[in-house]
């Protein structure tokens, strides 16, 4: 998948795109059919049937454009389904599930495979940064503060301020659950504790507890209590998502600016066809931190939406906030997959000029405070005016390091 | 194309599609060649090639691959072009453009073409909803604040109302220029006015003026100096397109609850496939006010990033806000005709029940305003007590026929 | 009035704090009932009284703690209006009116006063960039994209493109209007109606018509039908305010680039307190430009609101987005005109260091385009290369001077 | 502290007032002076300083005045501190601390309290509304669904679904930390430190660290590296702060509607002064679930200036994104508190028609569901449709008993 207006965003891969959401509709009707199937519930060829063959991405296109009749995928999904499976099959299939149920499995499959992509990302990052903050721990530069030259301090504690955001981003990540939605029609899960209470052998509700957990078992995904209004899961990955961003979007904020000529302190990777300008050959663009502000600064404003849908969800299921968020979370959280590939590459290949920095580091009196406080104390001033920072380096990485350990 | 998490895109067409926007692009690319050699700035051979033919649709996914390279897709378009031209018209290919100019000038292209949409729409929709104000002009409802029954109203003019908010999203329109970008790769058409200066027989400046307003008609574009950093013309677009949303999105959300069967004084238009369920084959469920609704409440956030980016467009072209400006305008103005659409079908098929208004009208004893207005004034209170609802609903017909003539 | 927590908030004065709110809308009972009395729909004590001295700013605190009551601070301000009045008055305050009416009107009252002080603030930036993109029409600099050098330019040029941004605020105040909001309890001016079908000699519609007029004379608002639901004339001053945050924030995020120590380009304006550090005497930190930048950040949200709000405006009259509008909307106001503020003193005491701006314009070879122009021209290049700058800038200036006479 | 324009407020008491967090950044100074002398960093005399003595809520206005100059109000702060302090003690006032220490310090205090009166209401809530769902276990009402009659639910398992959402958000605060801000003027801890080694007796980063920890305990809140540009605290609690607004929204939406005179299923709880309207005397608003949609509707645009801000957060101090939180954070968190008193106060005193509720079940067949189940399965359909209902209230009881208990 590529978009014209989003470069990089063949980054993100198969992600969440539509055709990979319809592979994973398929499989939350495949794993609500055996999961019924195997509770004896529905006929035994059900288990048997593989539903991710009846259904290929060449229906995505004329699905999408039936799903405004009933207003989602869904509706049209079933009846394809059903009219190429067996009919011994067919009336099973779907049989106490409500559209809801299948798209909002779905979409958690796509954001499961996001997160773990993210974490990887962020993974690889914490590692880069530490190699960067323990390199440089005693490269010193000036620390800007409202934009001037404030107090000396050193390329590593820049590093290590990155790599706790780098942390909180994954710390966020970590505490995401991505829960299977399985409510039927109005979250009471009525229609398969009806098929348990006319077959099956236990208490209906013990049973269709029993098939919520196999479904999500074999999609891989968590159990929790219906949730077509209670958005939790989906806002909580856009917040997380957005913490990404945040952590990416402040490191390249350093960047365009310790990038530019007169700056000169850092510079981007250089790649065969990166940064190359339209009309002047001679410029190098900071092209990998652009792209990555561009996302930092798109992405509030979706988790935004996904929140005010989240407060408007009515009803048993909602009249149009729930609509909203599809779109608004896969692009959300495409983008953020593109945006943590692009900061791994900045960071891998990022190049640090110490001379500029300490060149920079002599244009202007920063040790003022540093005298004020000799001054107060009657003492000589020490001969470096970096303070705790290697400490606070070290924190940094210690944090790190913990958070890596404890997976 | 067709989006399946966002049911009814197709309604959008090619609007500003990859597929498009590659077209205005080279458009864009022909339109100032043209512009050159008609100014003898560039060979006689330029004013008779035609760029459409050099790139199709085909090249468009390697060229939204590409576009990473240099943060944006015109560069990998420019050296296609070149390649694919002739020798002697290829170096002439994009002389005195930056990349910039030739993308905002494409997104204004695509955004042309969607205000004529809108339009339409609208101006469709002004008619529906005059008729339904004028037929409804004395059919009696009760009106309601706050959730609760207040006073007695009509149909007319709660559509006197709606009406009132379509005309303002069509005066908003109507405000709109859209504007080429033909600044250069600083704004300040140095390398076009070189070429008059060197090439030219005029005054440099009048010429690189004239190659201007001459792109821009052939691109059916209005003419305004470079707005590289000053993002006007996009965020008055924006603006104006969630006025449109507000506008849909308010009936909407009164359809929504009108449509409630306790409520029951107005249903969708029915169709065939309209409004099922998965899983409840009686449900007749108001999709398109719900699809509708669901624009309307994704629509700010995107006019918001777009603002954000607007207000931090700095030195001569911007190091990341432009970037996030591109999809974020395409996704809002696709997603703005889409639900013009579906309002248009939701008001010429409305139905109206003026029974249940009746009844529901007679529920709650909502004259208490009137009896202590009549007793205040010593009198008996008149027969009815719709205020001047006669005269607004005139009132507003006679804005909407206005708007509608000063076209 | 103060906010420890947005320094400058008093350069907003009295605009739209509670008190001035509080008297804006005994204003609009007091044009009402004058009005009434006026139409001879009221006796004639009614148009002798004057209501401003019946509740003052001690009232302010009870009557906002008392609001929750009945959701508005109305219901409170008229009980406490007609138990002050003499007793002949009394029972004809409010008459005809709903809070929302009153509320509505008071904010319109206060947006005219923010529009109009916002006008004159950018008028005044008109000169003064003007002023200064003349005097600077052959300053040299070099143009910076994408943070790196990118061309020659120069200082009145970037002026220009400030004034560009300016021109268009300005146009986008213009266009605004603030109208009265009299629709009573649900919009058709019922109660208005029925005591002019009552008490008076002409037709009721005809006298509840000329009741509005009358009460918006006096207030100095325009007229337009009841827009409880339609909320155009609020999301269209908040855009219009978002679009000067927009253009000042633009102005702000180039300062804070040129006035870093390495490139020097630029000094905000000194002032005794202005730009202190509390722990670096050193320091003078680009203040005005990031308080500026400031509400740039915050302001495109909070107009996202208002139209989340617009889209949800249902009935009659609103079940909780219109409540959102209040506070939003004043937030937002106040922060501009501080902004405004702020931004005439930057421009008008911007401080412009040509030396270095010629400096880094040396630092780097930025004629490579202007090498291959001339080559493509087989001519020798010219000895400037600032293109149509001097027009360009004289097309701002003129845009400028023609919006001012059009006023 | 009241705000005419946001009734309610004052249910935030003096939650982050002006008066507030002047206090509260007085005691940070006192906290980080009683921390050097303890360290015998400074003199003892600083020990037995009590600095809250020095500023009151007298000066608050005019150190909010003369923040602008700085910026910021704490550079004005300290010189009134240093002005009427004993000489032995003024120049050690502040030392080693920045601004944005003192005040990111000061709001983390405030937030800190927040979150605590959060988490009273949030568990208050949660037994509410379970002795809500288990009382109403079995009260069968009709499930909606896209506005329309779904299937039967009971009242329960409604309020089951309201309790999941209070449980979210109190898992939400719970994972919050509020960490002291101490990085000195360039988050390296630089002049601290540097005292440390002039006069301290062990290793100067030692020392440094245990002035933190000291100053930590001493206010109440966690440690943490300097988080200047790492602004996870900030957006963590404003994610937190919405994850409740969006809970209480989503009940509110509920309310709104079942309040409708058509519905009728529950109403408001009944006050003196509540949901009056001031011309309509017979209605009865339900004020308290519009006010919380109210707050619910702001809340998601003021997070997402907060997560802007973080990504835009530079250099080692912010050039303007830091600004734009301090008012943004204040006003979503006092918002949060009142949202979530009205919150309480609707819950503990809703009222629940259960005639209606079984009136409008009868309205609509929703049993097509059940009766194609039934048939499928070739069986008699069962009694009763509201499937695992019982079950889930189950689960939502013990999930909500089990963070209680796990506090």
């Amino acid at each position: 998948m590529t978009n014209l207006l989003w470069p990089g965003d063949q980054r993100a891969g198969e992600h969440m795109t539509d055709a990979a959401l319809l592979r994973a509709m398929v499989a939350v009707e495949s794993a609500w059919l055996e999961a019924l199937a195997g509770a004896d519930l529905a006929p035994g060829d059900c288990a048997a049937t593989d539903l991710s063959n009846l259904v290929g991405d060449a229906d995505g296109e004329s699905l999408a454009a039936a799903a405004e009749g009933g207003g989602n995928p869904i509706i049209g999904l079933v009846e394809l389904l059903r009219r190429r499976a067996a009919p011994a099959v067919a009336p099973w299939i779907h049989r106490g599930l409500t559209s809801q149920d299948v798209l909002d499995t779905a979409l958690m499959l796509g954001v499961r495979d996001v997160i773990d992509d993210l974490t990887a990302q962020l993974t690889q990052q914490l590692s880069t940064l530490s190699a960067l903050a323990t390199a440089h721990r005693a490269t010193p530069m000036v620390a800007r503060t409202l934009t001037q030259h404030a107090a000396p301090t050193t390329f590593g504690a820049k590093a290590a301020v990155w790599l706790n955001g780098i942390t909180d981003a994954l710390e966020g990540l970590r505490g995401l659950v991505t829960p299977v939605q399985i409510g039927g029609a109005v979250g009471t899960r009525a229609a398969a504790t009806e098929l348990a209470a006319l077959l099956g052998a236990a208490g209906p509700a013990d049973i269709s507890d029993r098939l919520v957990r196999s479904a999500a078992t074999a999609l891989g995904l968590d159990v929790r209590s219906p949730w077509h209004t209670t958005r939790t899961p989906v806002t909580a990955a856009a917040d997380a998502f957005v913490g990404c961003t945040d952590a990416w979007g402040r490191i390249a904020s350093d960047v365009v600016t310790l990038v530019r000529p007169e700056i000169g302190e850092l510079s981007e990777p250089a790649g065969e066809h990166r940064g190359g300008s339209s009309s002047m050959p001679h410029k190098r663009n900071p092209v990998l931190s652009i792209l990555i502000r561009r996302a930092a600064l798109a992405a509030p404003p979706l988790a935004a939406t996904l929140h005010t849908a989240a407060a408007l969800a009515n009803d048993e299921r909602p009249d149009g906030p729930w609509h909203a968020e599809w779109d608004t979370l896969r692009t959300l959280a495409r983008r953020t997959v593109v945006a943590g590939s692009q900061a791994g590459e900045l960071l891998a290949g990022l190049r640090v000029h110490s001379a500029r920095m300490a060149e920079n580091l002599r244009m202007t009196d920063v040790y003022g405070e540093q005298r004020a406080t000799a001054e107060l104390a009657g003492k000589a001033a020490s001969a470096t005016y970096v303070g705790a920072a290697d400490r606070l380096i070290d924190e940094s990485l210690g944090r790190a390091e913990r958070i890596l350990k404890n997976r």
